[in-house]
């Protein structure tokens, strides 16, 4: 593509609403650009990007012998209702009528359809295994859309759908697109994690996360130092090592306790540390308060929580539900009597004359014990936190952040099951067919790669996923042998079937040079001075110094590169 | 692809819900599903022709050099207020509320977005011109969805849109678009005609359609039989070859017309000719009552009235509404002391003595005359009719019926100006851009093939577009030697670049050879009994009939024929 006659632009400016290095850097390089909040257009030089990503993931796909298909996003809302999840997915789906008033959704995920469509297929067990996947563009009214193109609200999934009649059956499919994803990442050049991970609304057996290391990674990725232990935060068991104590229960005793509201101000009164505290949490689940009770050092796992109530939805409670149920300041609520469902984390079961808020402002009590108040349910609800033991293998825990790139899922026979989805076995018999699903977000993956390939120039992205492979550098315009020299070698490189950027327009050469390295481009050819001499400068973007070639050799040394 | 590890079916029922051949065939054969009103799966059969449709498109965009970017569907719908295009589409853009009640709407084509991702380009008049195109899903709430995938809800687009200084540079621009239309037509095998048409909420200076001729097509094609004149039924101007009548005008008078309210009727009663009547017709035009005056054997042409009329709404007046103005039983409408504005069409303007409705139940007057009533407007505003005069040589005009496949549009500067898409020109003098407009549906082109290439068995596919070129059908399954045959020849021919399905399936002949003709695989080479003596059957599908061939010789036979 020759730029003097293209539409391409740059901005030299950060972009002031893009908090991640990944979102500043699509943007500032042209690649992509907000429409409104979490909605992008991906612009002439990211589609080039996008597409590869696409390719890769469409041959990967193929490769295994899925078919591909197209569903719509315009889908009715009964559709939802039908198999339970309308309501798990909440306010995160867009939903509208159409001129007749027939309640329509933009579908989040597609399980529910594919199930429909497999139903074609006839019901012979002898029809099965197969897979089928689409390329599709996906919904998600987020409540914050963020970091670029990490979290939007309208983007491109690639998400495929393996049907077969038993659960053996399922985990060959399932290994065939879990090793299939492992060769779209790796060809991508991301670095990435395979965890394990809470099934969620998909509901199922199993569910594994690919998540891309980033620092901004919304992820908590759990690894252990010892063994290869992976998993989710959200997910990860807390290994209580800690023995019942064997101290005497204390009465109970109220304390005043002035100006310390939170744990640390509190064990700065009581000259305790953290975990003799048992903290009093209460959140708002679907719709009903509860008091989540947790040792002072640890935090509440929604996902564990949310669970365990076989609930959808959870949040702290606002300040005045919080005054009004403990009928006291914010940071002093406390078990013993309070009038709503108590939640323990199995770890507070374990301890004595612990200390609580006393619902009462300014007020805390110690020497509590579990016959002062009455906990409803007992299980683990925390957080694992960095330092925590292996559930596998008794070493440490070391934490990490990603961006899930993709998930892979076990659904056994829900959706079969709601959708009405089944297969005659060799007995005549009626089954529910065995589903798996499995998911990729584009759009995520390119900012993935972005946010790990990049320097303070700009982005630097693989040989596989580049918009162009080489950019060709005219230093000046008004040299016709560089002119000549250019147009020659973007000939040659284009027949040799490279993608070929060649920078011809009458700009300075330090703007075409920032234009190319904030771009990213993996190779850079300049002709400038030394041309008299027969020689092109050859620069890699992900080597620090470039060197001189001789102009009759840089189509072998692109080849060597490449 | 082998049948036997596929997802793969058809059905033998006509399906129901179908009223087109297309329609109905592409959902017998397996190709499209109907989830709702007017929205469609395009299954994996179906996917592989959509592709093939999709990639001559993109290949024959990436020629003109215009650069393919992706805009989002979720749209603002202050962007569409901005352009003052809300209130044209109306209801049939679908509307929503996201999660924090703002405004938006699933774009049905995307002129504004493209106006504001190209001020990113800078504003020198250097930087022009370019084009820009995505391949994307638009959306459109159709009031009657109908004809398989020809009118529906979801679909996706190519739309391209040019970028220059001037309407020399749009007319370049518009030409190398409106050959790459012609090449993508003609590559994917349709019968088409290009014609003149409305610009219609498009606005614009100059807009063309692609029809793909088929009897179910709902544009009307007038062409001459004399010159190469072809034009949209709704903007052909009719040409009024009438002298002014030199009769005596005269005086009116009142005629009992019991049981006569058709034109028809009325002829019949008065025995006189359909021209010797003026019909009056009651529309409701953006709200407002409108009568329009039409010599009795024209129709109304709402496209003229709409234009004539700078209005976005056309329908016919509610029977209760007509009586209420014209106080009388529907059929005796008149001009004559009628209270609501009266358009007439110019040719009523010629005539004298002529028959109306007299705005009483079973009266018409005869001997009405111009100087008898008031018309607000005299303009043409009727459908031409097959055997008019043309306008340009005046001969003939002749009818076909189209499916419009693709438009493109001269837009000028309309949209830049609304968008504030300016650029500097030479003496630094700030000048609206000048746009063009181009777009082909792809489901709709699809469709249009499937309309014109089928027969009694079923589809046809063109070679460009077939979802495989070659069919290998194994006649018996429990013999060893066609199913090795049939394997070899698989893996030469997929090793030769072709794309082939092997019904390798356990059903008999009969069903297989039904399978391959309702989808409509070009080439079928059938392995049966005559492989004894080293022969197979090759049949092409747009034969009558089969031959035999040497089996040493299929490839050959395949590669002459592609």
């Amino acid at each position: 593509m020759k730029l003097s006659e293209s539409f391409f632009y740059t901005l030299r400016e950060n972009a002031k609403d893009e908090e991640s290095t990944s979102g500043n850097l699509l943007v500032r390089s042209g690649m992509i650009k907000k429409t409104s909040n979490g909605v992008y257009m991906i612009m002439p030089m990211g589609h080039r990007v996008l597409k590869k990503v696409e390719n890769i993931v469409r041959e990967e796909m193929d490769r295994t012998g899925a078919q591909e298909l197209l569903m719509p996003a315009l889908i009715l809302e009964e559709v939802y209702e039908k198999s339970g999840r309308r309501e798990a997915f909440g306010s995160n789906m867009f939903a509208l009528k159409d001129r007749y008033q027939k309640n329509y959704v933009l579908g989040p995920t597609h399980e529910e359809l594919f199930a429909v469509a497999a139903s074609m297929n006839g019901a012979s067990y002898k029809s099965f295994p197969y897979n089928l996947y689409q390329i599709q563009t996906k919904y998600r009214d987020e409540t914050r859309p963020r970091y670029g193109l990490i979290r939007v609200r309208e983007f491109i999934m690639k998400d495929a759908y393996s049907f077969d009649t038993d659960l053996e059956g399922l985990h060959t499919s399932y290994m065939k697109m879990f090793n299939a994803y492992k060769a779209c990442f790796d060809r991508m050049g991301l670095n990435y994690k395979i965890v394990k991970a809470d099934t969620g609304a998909m509901g199922g057996l199993l569910s594994e996360e690919f998540q891309a290391i980033c620092e901004i990674g919304e992820d908590t990725v759990v690894q252990c130092e010892g063994c290869d232990f992976s998993s989710n935060l959200e997910i990860t068991e807390v290994i209580d090592t800690s023995e019942v104590s064997d101290e005497a229960e204390l009465a109970m005793n109220e304390v005043e306790t002035p100006h310390a509201k939170t744990i640390d101000e509190v064990a700065a009164f009581f000259n305790k540390t953290a975990d003799s505290f048992v903290k009093t949490l209460i959140y708002k689940v679907d719709g009903e308060f509860v008091a989540f009770l947790l040792k002072g050092n640890r935090e509440l796992n929604e996902t564990k929580a949310l669970k365990l109530l076989q609930a959808n939805e959870i949040e702290l409670a606002a300040f005045d539900d919080v005054e009004r149920i403990t009928k006291a300041a914010v940071g002093f609520a406390g078990p013993v009597g309070l009038g709503i469902k108590i939640v323990m984390d199995r770890e507070v079961a374990k301890m004595k004359n612990f200390i609580v808020g006393a619902n009462k402002t300014n007020y805390h009590i110690e020497n509590v014990n579990l016959k002062d108040f009455k906990a409803d349910l007992v299980a683990d609800v925390a957080c694992v936190q960095a330092g925590d033991v292996c559930p596998c293998c008794g070493k440490k825990l070391v934490f990490t952040k990603g961006i899930e790139v993709g998930n892979t899922f076990k659904l056994g026979t829900k959706y079969a099951q709601t959708m009405g989805l089944n297969y005659l076995d060799a007995n005549n018999k009626l089954n529910p067919v065995v589903m798996g699903s499995y998911g990729i977000g584009l759009e995520r993956c390119m900012a993935a790669i972005a946010e790990q390939h990049n320097d303070e120039h700009g982005l630097i992205w693989p040989k596989s996923v580049a918009p162009f492979q080489v950019a060709l550098v005219i230093v000046s315009m008004k040299d016709e042998a560089q002119k000549k020299a250019a147009a020659e070698l973007y000939e040659q490189l284009s027949a040799a079937g490279f993608e070929v950027l060649l920078d011809d327009r009458d700009e300075r050469p330090g703007v075409k040079f920032k234009d190319m390295d904030l771009v990213g481009i993996p190779c850079r050819i300049t002709l400038g001075r030394k041309l008299g001499e027969g020689l092109v400068e050859f620069k890699m973007r992900d080597e620090a110094e470039g060197f001189d070639v001789e102009l009759s050799k840089v189509i072998d040394e692109v080849k060597n590169r490449f």
